[in-house]
């Protein structure tokens, strides 16, 4: 199941052309994130403390649709769209929502590293909690 | 001709992994069109001065390669790969000057709007001059 | 009375340090305060639409007190102080609620300015308000 | 001798406002910082592994004066004013170099921490360097 989370652009998210700065959609896509690793119970400490992994982003990709302004209440859907052995991948759509507007769509691809930054496989027990909530 | 910008990672890019956010590579990948269009005697102000446009971004993309770390010196090597009626796109590659190892590459696409957020033909100078400069 | 906001310390507030970077608790005063003003009718962008006048910093002040940590739960207390002919000082405090301790208190004190950034008088119905609500 | 540092003030920088976001004029502050130590080649990373130590802010204040604005180029300059037992203390001045303006200026005040972040005695060698260097 998509996994939501809703924000309010800030002034500081906004530049000089009077709207949010285009990585500022980004920072919104990862509190998201945060959010649903948290939501599972499987919070970014866990996963560094328990499991010894972080999940650095190797590739991100966004599509900007429609400005969002300061004060805009904005809500991002988030989807596991594939877990795989040693990445993930997720989906984001980012809609302001006083007009039901897309702003924008993304995806981040990350890729579970140890402590010495080398790629490992995903723990199982991640990967299955992905797999049943995320999708 | 490729443009080249250079700059060093500060504490403040840098998170509790000990690397660069991923969101300022981008950052820096726009500090380094600001730099190349001022480069070009086209900086931002005299877009928006001049001709009445900004460029905001509808496309970004980005593959992360090896970390940066707080006090690297990166190079970025931006060109301009296409120049469409009403889009810019642009490459980026980042490099750590210390190993010559590949940071992060990407691409950014803008769009010509006018002061009402309408998408509008690029000018001809300007086009002009990204092909002339930048590829 | 003092007005309440609570958020969680994100991966992109933290540091190389393993701490939310010292300008990030500024942010959050700001987030604050633009809770605040929507808290009494009074956001942002109606005080710029409807009285003409926007409230730039003119001074800030802040006492680091502990460090916050990345998926700290933290709450701001923030009360206005003095509100002047032209100025709003207010105070901030802020809290880790895991374990009660003061991370960091600060003041910020603004101007009302016009659209051309020139020193106006407060507009009376919010120099009321802002004594009436938030002290 | 004071520490000198330039920078452009770049569009991510700026708010809806038009003008540099506040928070930014500490960001700079600390950049600068971050080369004064360089120049007297102890940079942060040195501090850290040779000496155990980080400088976490304690307190900073910042008085905004003017503002600055995209593509301002703007020059910091920096003075240790003290060198106590465990805290050092720097003033800056940021001036707006097209017009010569005040924009703003500060102080911030840093202690010395252990990897456990307790409070500790600067090096002899830093306080040296930084009374010799930096007043």
């Amino acid at each position: 199941m998509p996994f939501k989370h809703t924000f309010r652009v800030h002034w500081v998210d906004t530049d000089f052309a009077g709207v949010m700065h285009f990585t500022n959609f980004l920072r919104y896509f990862e509190a998201c994130e945060e959010e649903f690793y948290r939501s599972i119970s499987l919070p970014f400490n866990t996963i560094r403390e328990k499991f010894g992994i972080m999940l650095p982003r190797i590739e991100v990709r966004c599509l900007y649709k429609t400005a969002c302004h300061f004060d805009d209440l904005v809500e991002i859907t988030m989807s596991v769209r594939e877990v795989a052995e040693k990445t993930i991948t997720y989906d984001f759509q980012m809609v302001r929502l006083h007009d039901g507007k897309l702003a924008a769509e993304g995806s981040v691809k990350c890729i579970a590293v140890n402590s010495q930054w080398k790629a490992v496989s995903l723990p199982a027990e991640i990967a299955k909690s992905l797999r049943e909530n995320g999708t």
